[in-house]
């Protein structure tokens, strides 16, 4: 019932990634040390977000990290799920999963409505509003 | 980032009870054959929310468990956080926990945003309006 520690990290590196100027490649390196997470969990959370197409990775002297989309078009609802897989409350809300209680189930319905409150507030944070709020919590005016 | 089992079964034992008739006592064997729920998972579930006062036991020929409150009273989450402790979509939301990235970090709100959507939803749902519904599907008029 709790977001990953990798999610978490990937959360961090995206929102980096996005309040720097459009096409910045950077390093796995100077990621880390701009966002804190350690090397040992960086390989994992950079592997996830280019296996999920939310970051392109090229090798080389300029090669490093950028972001695959404008930071408007990628929530924070993407990035974690990228990461962790779908979020689901209950196993009863996979969409391959059946549940024999299911026709009649009365819970099934409250565990619906919760599931869709909170990723409804997830889905409407994308990485470009909430750079622009780390910007201006670092450089206050 | 999922219920446990236990909850999940401890939810369906609780609403059983709350459809019953106030007062209405029964043994473990009784709430086990009437909701499903393994014997193996049976006692663990009990004595959490025997342990969270949701629920009194009684032992003697007459013994069993039964509501300890009023079925209006007693809400989903009440449940939930009965066997699995309080709901926490992210460490950095537990009460104790602090984070070096805390002032500044503005996920943190996002997060407590989500949290405090899909918790609101768990608590406007209480016992007895889930056991009528439950009734209602069971027999439909």
């Amino acid at each position: 019932m709790q977001l990953t520690r990798a999610a978490d990290y990937a959360v961090r590196v995206m929102i980096h990634l996005a309040g720097l100027p459009p096409g910045t490649r950077l390093p796995g390196s100077a990621l880390a040390a701009a966002t804190g997470v350690p090397d040992s969990f960086m390989s994992k959370v950079l592997q996830g977000l280019v296996r999920a197409r939310l970051i392109w990775s090229r090798r080389g002297v300029d090669g490093g990290f950028e972001l695959a989309a404008a930071p408007e078009s990628t929530t924070l609802l993407e990035v974690v799920e990228a990461i962790q897989g779908p979020i689901q409350l209950n196993r009863c809300l996979g969409s391959g999963e059946s549940c024999e209680r299911q026709p009649g189930c009365v819970v099934h319905a409250v565990w619906a409505e919760a599931q869709s409150a909170m990723l409804a507030v997830l889905r409407g944070a994308n990485l470009a509003g909430l750079a622009r709020r780390a910007e201006a919590e670092t450089f206050p005016e």
